[in-house]
């Protein structure tokens, strides 16, 4: 039986997708359990079906971890209590991605021997149906080079077991391939990282999504700007190919030849069937949804949570980092 | 007279492309004067029309400065010189980025006042015709507070000499928009930005190609990770594209409705029409040309070559920054 704390508040969508989703993961994996946390009112749905508990507070999303540890009735606060006492596996939100990072962190506590947690995403890659997982991605501002030689650690143990690759082959994020390449902490990064058998060395940002890395390591400030980038740029993209096919009546019945094409590529794309993003290095599992998540998108979420916890990859992390 | 030296070599598709954009330049500018470098039995055709230098070496694409210092047989060496002795306004290469960028500020030296050059790329946005200003984007591999308040005040300028802007909008690459986020470095230049009027706040890499910004300041390292996952996340969904449109006949015939909208929707994104990339705050006019340069490209950096010579950017930075 895996537990799972789900936050329903705290998403742009309201509780009514989040609520679908925990139904439709509870008609499909009937080893879950689910601990419902927001305002009662709004949970009517999941009566009989999953335990709910009262968390009538939103933190709100600019919220710093001082302003979000004095939200003692909020959703996340609240699940971050029951993951510490040990009553829930796995916690879910789509809420304040800053809040519900720090709480868990300052509650769960980092695993002895973890340095810093990361935040961490698998993205696409040129591949199809090959993900690559890039961390950290904003758990922090800045990192030493002893905390990225930790994340090519962690992120190789997310590669092998969530997505079965045998010897995973980690990659320095850089502005350049050559060692020698790279920021003033990545340059020492680098020369921690040549102990690690997995380490392939400096890969650039226009190759990260090429399929070659199954992981890449970079500082969180630097992993926030490579995350945004893409995703600018995947957006203004879009909008473009969107605004192509809008032109004319011609235009629209072009779209209906290659829709199948173009639905392939919005799938490959599509970051509501990666489930999000996951804390890595604290002890328990914590997956942040995506803000606007819609019930597929946190169905993903819940699922992603579940194999975390099934696996128990913080036990993992426990024994390598040791 | 605007006098342009032109390195004939270096670009991944040898001199021939170049030596026809020098052609198609002079034809269109009777009162520009183009002295060409490069191995001299390759330039035949410039013969009567422009002057030119022979210069055989060629230094390689990962040259550091010290190896590209002793090359003094090389084309960028021989431009810098020349520039150096005022015989020439503006600089032009398709070579060795590093090379040329670690020559001419050795030899051009920066401009008095000026801490440290910047690399600078015009970027498209969703607005169209628009370009935003994006700086340093990989000359340094880091830079305080203080080069990146400079930043500000050349991008600016480039802004408005270069594309007319009468107020521009000047912001910093961040991760969140608050003051208070950012790297160590970021959230000290936010302070200093501060005193500088144009100075509009921090911006997220999602939007700095919204539109909304008409200068986006950042250290060499991060600028060189944005322009990176920008254009691979570009690379990807260009290929995607192309991939939806050739899967079947009826895909391929859905194309020609929906031609033009992705013609236009391709010559946003064209970096090749933009001229490649300047380094701002030294001595003299550098442009360096994308290294697969094809005519029409080379064409687009000689005329902002000629443009920034023209206007006399360097004469307003040294102004300015008094």
């Amino acid at each position: 039986m895996i537990r799972i704390a789900v936050d329903c508040t705290g998403g742009d969508n309201g509780s009514a997708p989040i609520v679908d989703a925990i139904l439709e993961f509870l008609t499909k994996n009937s080893d879950a359990q689910i601990i419902a946390f927001g305002k009662k009112e709004e949970l009517t749905k999941l009566e009989g079906k999953a335990e709910i508990v009262d968390a009538p507070d939103i933190v709100p999303m600019e919220a710093g971890p001082l302003e979000a540890m004095r939200m003692k009735n909020s959703s996340i606060f609240k699940m971050s209590e029951y993951a510490k006492a040990g009553k829930v596996d796995a916690m879910v939100s789509a809420g304040s991605t800053g809040g519900f990072l720090s709480l868990s962190t300052l509650i769960l506590k980092t695993i002895e021997g973890v340095r810093r947690a990361a935040f961490v995403a698998p993205f696409p890659t040129k591949i199809k149906g090959k993900k690559v997982v890039i961390l950290d991605i904003g758990a922090s501002n800045e990192n030493s080079p002893e905390e990225l030689a930790q994340f090519a650690i962690m992120g190789s143990l997310y590669s092998k077991y969530i997505f079965k690759v045998k010897d995973p082959k980690v990659y320095l994020l850089s502005n350049g391939t050559e060692e020698g390449k790279g920021s003033p902490v990545g340059k020492q990064a680098y020369k921690l990282l040549k102990e690690n058998k997995e380490f392939k060395g400096n890969i650039e940002a226009r190759n990260a999504l090429s399929g070659e890395a199954d992981v890449v390591v970079c500082d969180g400030f630097t992993g926030n700007i490579f995350l945004k980038s893409s995703e600018g740029m995947a957006k203004m993209m879009s909008g473009m190919i969107k605004g192509a096919f809008k032109r004319s009546i011609f235009s629209k019945i072009g779209y209906l030849f290659v829709r199948k094409g173009i639905k392939e590529m919005t799938e490959t794309m599509d970051y509501k069937s990666t489930g999000g993003a996951m804390l890595l290095g604290i002890n328990g599992v914590v997956v942040k949804a995506h803000g606007n998540s819609d019930q597929y998108s946190f169905y993903n979420a819940l699922r992603v949570a579940y194999e975390l916890a099934d696996i128990d990859l913080v036990s993992k992390i426990k024994q390598e980092i040791k």
